[in-house]
């Protein structure tokens, strides 16, 4: 993983390294790079006398460092999605699109095998080198529309369709997804829910659409409350389920 | 699994079948034994004509299926705990109190191992059963209080806390949790979480304290608006990261 | 008012009277009804010397009391709307539809003059009982589509539009609305949100559209938290302002 | 009321003004004071030829433009306080403290008189000058602990008491409240809550605390969903209601 060590300062501020190599400068001075290497963890000193803790990164620690350049599926929509649909190691997911793999990296730490598509390939480039990084080898991005997809290798448990026209490619469910499979739609807009729901063909057990309201609460310093500041909104999230007619 | 098949109605109703040596008895006619078999899928006929689809079931139905004794953390909160950790397949998990498994399956699902401990036998039989039931071999359960283990199997990435004491608990960590690793209390009072808070010593990193508010929208006949009834509070979350003190 | 005076028990049980020549029946003993008189306030006992306290209502005792055949708008969205229009004793107020007076009694307890329409003649009839039983006498009440009204007695500086089709009944703004007034559009589908703004001609000012979403806590009994069971939705409130055009 | 006349521009852009005696500047061009008087609406023509229409303020007009010194109780509290109290134009209001006035004008604006503490006489004298403004004639306001009050003028309606210590304060009800009347606080920190229901003595009636979680929603341009940003919370209300013991 491109996060090698995690150095944690006294007052629990944590600095993740992605270069060993190289000596590592903070506010209360300097760590030579002798003391940071690949298998080694524990205090070391810095410069002006400061203990620091080096220990090793966890997969998530990884994952907040990875470049974005889109609009991320946030932890309470993709946990929803994983929990609610029962995703596990056994699992292959193909999601549409790929975006900068906010979604892709934890479906890979958890399922069997990825496959990730999107029609811009700056996307799919920016999603292979996070892979990359996470060094995970379990995962298939294309640069494709996935309603193009002639044959997947795979059948999924879980098709997640994160893009703007869902209505409009739910039918690849048909050649995607495993009869009694998952599809997850994640829509900013509750007229794209109307749209999906309106355009269901009996294919379709139309499951839930739900939403979820995060709120943060201070709990410090004499105060008991939820912040002021919120995210009033990310987006709708509606789940089917594909079993084709007979 | 201990659900063995998926028969899906017309109008697709999903019973999930749990025992394939028995006629099936549905409103609208028998299906004989003989046409459920373990490997066999597709579409069989009923006595009175009715076609019905026969498909394997995922590992959710399997889920959905097990017996419960006590309240269930429910998917947006199992999620959150999921998605925000980063939890994968390399995960070790330790869990107190076992409950009746509602976190323990999806976690033995997804990670390399998990370690369970109630102090209520009757929890551990039923989450034992469970597991059984859902054919996973990476759970160990124990009737124990967790603060008497003297030592841990494994070091945890991730700790879950789900019982009344979680303030007078969490020192379990210095001995359960990985350098780095995560600990996830969930607790229904918002004076539990003040308390915990309270009672953290340095060896703790607090990261946040969120609630989940989730809402169902209704989006059919003409109706598209949030459902009138709701589950207003289940619990808040508060994630902790453990470092130690050095 | 229809409610003339209130019982109080030890236990803090409020019982409302509307007839003070009855004797009062308890569960713990009678109170004869020459204890209970007009202009008398103070203690009283039952007949099994419990002690009751006897004092006047509020205008609230009288509307909780009132009678009801319909959805009712509820405090958290009547509130706002009087709020956020600044609805003051020199206000006029004109609605449609009349309901069972849940908005109508309220304002005219606020209000200069209240004119409500309502088609049904039911609703009417009942509105006109809750405005009589409540001794207001700034209330008309008429049995008429609002859009039928060629003229109407004054302008209003508040039009309250909750009935099904306000898209289609808004346009009644420039007659029943003074140059800058407010119109509160009560709707629980969003789509007749979006239906509403893509309708609105450029007379109107389109301010704003709300939700408010309402949970109860627990406080007591060692319990701090939400409360599980919750209204999860009323209505969606959409607050214009007319102007005309010039 | 210190605001004279609206002047509205073709899109629909709302400008108070509080002196018609002073040309007027927009972007598009001055208006002549001679064009802008007291008793006249409707069109006037700006030097660059722009059609504007005049017209009457509204008493929201003119409360919006009152000067703030303090965070404000936002009307989707003050209504349901308002409405949930059952406030009418016979209400006595007592409050501390005043604030800047948020609640004691609007308040002023329906009841029959309200009489506002602050310890603070820079809030005193700031809700003296908005009340002047406002030309209301029924406000009473004073510097002073309303602990320290010995004898109200009237018993209240409702007292609402927005200050830091409520729990230290709510006694004050014995005094300042008619058997019967409601009691409203506002407190911030879920904590104080607790404090208060925990002091409360058997004069009270405890009622109902609830929070309101206000969302905005985009409905135009082809959007249609609730804003990203969002105020996550103001306050918790507790009702209470005084009977006093008997």
């Amino acid at each position: 993983m491109h996060i090698k060590k995690l150095v944690v300062t006294q007052d629990r501020r944590v600095i993740a390294l992605n270069d060993l190599n190289r000596t590592l400068h903070l506010q209360n001075g300097a760590v030579a790079r002798e003391k940071l290497c690949e298998g080694k963890n524990g205090v070391v000193e810095s410069s002006t006398g400061e203990k620091l803790l080096v220990c090793d990164p966890l997969f998530k620690d990884g994952v907040l460092k990875l470049k974005r350049n889109a609009a991320l599926i946030i932890p309470k929509d993709l946990g929803f999605i994983i929990a609610d649909t029962g995703l596990n190691k056994n699992s292959i997911v193909i999601e549409a699109g790929s975006g900068s793999g906010g979604a892709t990296i934890p479906f890979a730490g958890i399922c069997k095998r990825v496959y990730s598509y999107d029609i811009r390939s700056d996307h799919a480039k920016l999603v292979r080198k996070n892979v990359e990084l996470m060094e995970l080898d379990n995962v298939t991005v294309e640069t494709k529309d996935i309603l193009e997809v002639d044959e997947f290798p795979e059948k999924a448990d879980l098709l997640l369709l994160d893009l703007p026209n869902v209505a409009g490619t739910v039918k690849v469910a048909k050649k995607a997804v495993k009869v009694g499979g998952y599809i997850a739609c994640y829509m900013p807009q509750i007229s794209q829910v109307q749209d999906l729901v309106d355009s269901l063909e009996e294919d379709f057990k139309y499951e839930v659409t739900i939403e979820l309201i995060q709120r943060r609460w201070d709990v410090n310093d004499g105060k008991l409350r939820p912040q002021h500041s919120m995210l009033g909104h990310t987006a709708f999230l509606t789940l089917l389920r594909y079993f084709g007619r007979w």
